[in-house]
């Protein structure tokens, strides 16, 4: 039978062709990379298609699609989110996208998202951290040291100008292990044995842990003036990880309030506790930051435009490295009208 | 670096691999085990999540996520919708679906869709036909001699017993190439040159025409007593195929009610007309065809379990047939918390 045209073919990056994309650009130029791309679709936020995810909920977890499109690309992500998995040597979260011409209706892209993820949140945290951290911060206290860890504390290297990270985790081998992670690679790594000890001197605060449960990370008492707060974990309904104190003294960014309403920081609040949309910070229409003493918090969920943004620096970044493979996904008879037809032929 | 582990592999069958496996099993063979699998599903219609699909829409084309699960498995099928694609070479429809695990989160199948939408759809039609048609009905009149017309006729021929299947389409070209290749699989051919002859003697009338416009292939007139009308074509907002006229003297069967008022031929009715939901058929709590001179109309939009359905028959019919690759398309790390840590030893 004759090769599918090149329209039916789809290029698919793998996990390990991710990895290879990511050591071929350096993982702290892509971070920087996915930073602008996330920027410039944060600066035309109006121009995007924005539907809450379309949740799957079961027992032990949930499956979602998060959709949206600009009007020249449509983008989607798969994800689930299942606690439970890592006790069975599974992933918490794993995903894929794709990325289709909004004019064909054609795929034009299949990538793995599990890292793509990792590194487009952690990309978001370091671009928010960039205009709403005080001026000067230049350490970071991170609690939580798992998956997203080493993540954060790069992206924040390359963005903000990140010197010092000052790691806390219950778990202390979770703690050695992102130190370890961490080492020789241009941060100075504190290992705390306490939250207390790891918020010292931090300008910027960064919470992500994983137990899906409202637990208290940090308490009112720990949150001095003048820090930034870059909250990770607080991402579904029933998990947070700041007290409600520290929201009613800082001022809160969020991506899209229909969604961090339900799955923030902020479902604690009431239904119309004030938060500012972060793309108007970007695009000069609200304000960030304005005196050093001020709390500011980033309630980040993840949504659905940075994963597109994250898709099209992919899709813009593979040609000519051969970190992909074609995929045979859609069919393409020579005559549309003859499916049948391409079917017989390829019996012969 | 280690080979990623078996449970970060998804198997994707592609378009050539769907081709081999559709010859491997034999064409009408499939198209029957397909209709048992989607009657299944019908039988247990109560235990889907049945989300409506969600949908972008652009001045050219729509793309679609249809997503449903059972509790057990989900799935999920990517489809656009461009007509004028056709005149650019293009496909007016391409698909491709996921099927998951929900205990896990874990897809466990990727495959084209294009191909395999066309089966179900013809699957389907005879399944429901078999379920309405009158007593003994063997000649069908094929009305829109497109990609699905072979399909729908080797359904009928496989899993309703058809024997003469009579040609109509507006393009003389369309039902010339119907007809050669149709020949030779053991049914009558009748190529007509009329709508009005293509209805002689036919019990099941298939309508299956392209145009994104409200059409009246069948006009009140020609549809008499004691036939099964096969409405494929009315599909989506704007394009219907039949008479209003006739659906006041059908007993209408439907698929989804809030979909198919929407998309159905019976946008054209009031919101309240009547319809049966065909799956109660299948279980018994509605009645089919009650005498020979009903006329029964199958109004077909598609829907999402149908979908479903082919994903569950191909997942248990690849295993042992070589017929798709292994994907790459989850990450694996050893140690869940420790994604950083693969990312860096694939550098190695």
């Amino acid at each position: 039978m004759s090769h599918p045209s090149e329209k039916a073919l789809v290029p698919f990056v793998s996990v390990d062709n991710m990895m290879k994309l990511i050591h071929h650009i350096g993982l702290e130029d892509m971070l920087k990379g996915l930073a602008t791309y996330i920027e410039d679709d944060f600066k035309r936020w109006n121009s995007f298609d924005k539907t809450p995810r379309v949740a799957s909920h079961s027992e032990v977890g949930v499956i979602e699609l998060m959709p949206t499109s600009d009007g020249e690309a449509y983008g989607f992500k798969y994800v689930n989110g299942h606690p439970k998995n890592t006790s069975e040597g599974l992933q918490t979260v794993t995903a894929f996208g794709l990325l289709a011409d909004v004019y064909t209706g054609y795929p034009v892209l299949l990538t793995e998202m599990t890292l793509l993820t990792a590194l487009r949140t952690s990309a978001t945290s370091a671009m928010v951290a960039k205009h709403l951290a005080p001026q000067g911060a230049d350490t970071m206290a991170m609690i939580g040291n798992g998956a997203q860890s080493e993540f954060q504390t790069l992206a924040m290297k390359a963005i903000c100008g990140l010197k010092t990270v000052r790691l806390y985790d219950n778990d202390p081998s979770a703690t050695r292990k992102c130190a370890q992670n961490l080492s020789g690679l241009g941060i100075n790594i504190v290992s705390c044995s306490t939250p207390e000890d790891a918020i010292q001197g931090a300008q910027i605060l960064t919470t992500c842990t994983a137990d899906k449960q409202c637990a208290t990370i940090l308490t009112d008492n720990m949150v001095g003036a003048g820090v930034h707060i870059n909250a990770i974990g607080g991402d579904c309904p029933g998990k947070t990880e700041l007290a409600a104190g520290i929201l009613s003294r800082s001022d809160v960014f969020v991506e899209f309030p229909p969604q961090t309403r339900i799955e923030g920081e902020i479902q604690q609040m009431a239904e119309d506790f004030p938060v500012t949309e972060f793309w108007k910070v970007v695009t000069g229409q609200a304000q960030g930051r304005s005196d050093a003493r001020q709390i500011t918090l980033f309630d980040s969920v993840g949504f659905a435009i940075e994963d597109f943004s994250a898709l099209r620096y992919i899709r813009d970044h593979i040609n000519g490295t051969g970190y992909y493979e074609d995929l045979d996904m859609l069919a393409d008879p020579d005559d549309p009208r003859d499916l049948f037809g391409m079917l017989t032929r390829a019996k012969t």
